[in-house]
């Protein structure tokens, strides 16, 4: 079986296929400071963005791991990812507070989809 | 390949199915500040559940990531654990600690098994 | 489809391989205390270690979640990681800060593999 990798650079690819599922992170592609909100409607954009260049589509997501600066913005983060995710297809979702690498970088996914 | 969702609502699935692997999350469903042991027992027991409703069972887990509030609790976990797993058939896992969503949830697991 | 286990303990196992894909963790294997440059380079032989059990290399990883204890130290780890890495055969990888259960080992990674 084939391994393709997309968006892919020396350190990590964008994202990684292999026997129908992709793997990849995202996070939001703002200026440092952009509020929660917009990070969090980023962060979707960006995940549609590398399922699109995998021909897949976010009705195709089957775990999503969240992981966020700041848990008790959750509920926030839920507003935007209910208006987001495709009605009747949500993927298995969790989520917690961790640091990450860039401060600034309010809320990352780790996406395991279908393609 | 079809993907199966089982215990779905609006804004994640309580598990998903897809080539012979379900991925889910699982935490205890008790009142809140129960104690941790009773808590890590019936995280297992949801594991169990959520198994059998993707007509799977703890023998066939893969791989399983461990969240815990406080991870000096771990010796106590891992007496439930291996009281718990299937002889001969242990998952890969990790564990670490990290805030969740609800406070006294204060364990929860990610889990990939074979279907 | 089989699943097979490898270096398996009661509690976990080594690695576990399903349908042409490897899971597993890796930590350093060296003495409390050891710097932070040797624990990331020995982390990274335990996966070649590990892949190579399983019949697998390290251009075929397709997702790497790296947890670490520091991670103000995650230049020192790229550092590591640029100079291992399989090149043109990134994979997806993320990384946070999570406090392990041993606390000296300060990068801890989870890694799923094609084999």
């Amino acid at each position: 079986m084939t391994i393709k990798r997309l968006m892919s650079e020396h350190r990590y690819s964008g994202i990684v296929v292999h026997n129908g599922v992709a793997y990849f992170a995202a996070v939001a592609n703002l200026k440092a400071g952009a509020p929660f909100r917009e990070q969090a409607e980023d962060v979707l954009r960006r995940v549609d963005e590398k399922l699109a260049a995998a021909a897949s589509d976010k009705s195709k997501l089957l775990a999503v791991t969240v992981y966020m600066t700041d848990i008790r913005k959750i509920a926030e983060f839920n507003e935007v990812w209910d208006a987001w995710v495709s009605p009747g297809n949500s993927p298995s979702r969790h989520a917690m507070e961790a640091k990450p690498p860039i401060a600034t970088h309010e809320v990352e996914l780790f996406c395991i989809a279908a393609v």
